[in-house]
């Protein structure tokens, strides 16, 4: 597969990622799928440093994964991030993960959300934070449509 | 909670395993889950790194977490684990991740796997591990009685 | 090499730490070393997470180790931590990294510290934790006998 | 600093690099340098993976750090990894690491690294892979007129 499309988060798979498998260990598809969230957050108009720095944090609620097929050193990742659902309490997310150069679906992947403050409070972000809900809610409203 | 039992595991929570909500890190909880794994197939007469001598491998086909209560730094994990299914092709597992002093799950989890070969082909224990699918078996067999 | 003393640092090493050259991956001796290092904290009296509540951080200003075996899946680490300079600004550890059953010397590294307040500004313990400089400067005094 | 130079590597940083001290963990940037070399190795048409198909492999025989400015979430890393010294049996890299939009030197380090086979016995690369020795040897050399 080769996707140069604007909505793949795309980089390469590092040494310290392996184990003695030889194949990527699977505990960092979580940290892949967080980075891919970040970067689609990003395109999106929403900065995840500037949401903490307004007091909202975004903790995972749940998260699985599926593997069908390893992924290696060297390889890279291209990694789609579907919006599934917001209502300003909680939002989800599903994730495809691809390798270059291959039409496979490696893994694929679900993150739950909700929204806290400093306190680790729950936030109703449409009430105490309207403009960011606004923006995600935009964001999500547009997946659908392409979905 | 405190767990003296033998089929906690146990361990402190690193320093490098938060992040900077000052939590733990989500993907390490995935992590935990692997190494209170292989402390029980320990436990329960199977060495890891014997298998793998043998030419026995066994991925990870499917993961997943739901985060309850935040870990923090210096805790001490307890892990449960309760072997839930296996049929000399596949097995899966529960986890109940508590911590040292405090009555409340703070995560749960559950992991399926296979047994593959070097070439990373399916192996059917019963066959050509015999001995090894017994003890596994008694392994899911006393568990079951426990439960 | 058995050390049951005391103050050996003692844990497994996790499938998740190797790489596959099939040894522990070189990065995670930084962390091994922090482990040892906390946890000789702690059996000197100064928890790191009090620390931390009273606003003083203790971060590396240099590290560094040097390999000489490799460390493998399911081995278990002893490490020695030795204080071998305080002066209330600054610290200097000496690591030494050894592996169960064996007289050899894995690993063997050295990290310094200074101590900062939330502003990440300098702090100078003996004027500003008069009590906690005198733990350290009591810790370092008893090991300097021992060596 | 904004530098598009190739010879930077360039790679933002994940939240779950982050600790709860709110910065990235020290042990991260010896990954930071072993990314960074390999995307050298690749620049210079050196495939770390062809090099292991070969039966070469390249350990870490030693790493040191040193931390002047903490790197944050979000921010972009950009490496300068400089080849100071190869004879076909070790070689050493330092490493400089900035932070893009910043002119400060975040941190520097080193590393010194043998080539070894599949049974861990060293190799003597001008021998046994003397194609690979001038690739290497050109590499080390065009650096040096470039310092």
């Amino acid at each position: 597969m080769n996707k140069d499309e604007n909505r793949y988060y795309q980089r390469k798979i590092n040494y310290y990622e392996t184990d003695q498998m030889s194949i990527v260990h699977h505990s960092n598809y979580i940290r892949f799928m967080e980075e891919a969230r970040l970067f689609h957050f990003n395109n999106s108009g929403i900065s995840y440093t500037d949401l903490e720095k307004r007091g909202i944090y975004i903790p995972v609620l749940t998260v699985n994964c599926e593997y069908r097929k390893a992924c290696l050193f060297d390889q890279t990742l291209l990694i789609n991030v579907i919006p599934v659902f917001f209502n300003g309490i909680k939002m989800k997310f599903k994730y495809e993960i691809f390798v270059e150069g291959d039409n496979v679906l490696h893994a694929k992947g679900e993150t739950e959300h909700c929204f806290i403050n400093k306190e680790r409070k729950p936030i109703y972000l449409k009430k105490e934070f309207p403009q960011i809900y606004q923006i995600f809610l935009q964001w999500f409203e547009n997946n659908k449509v392409i979905l």
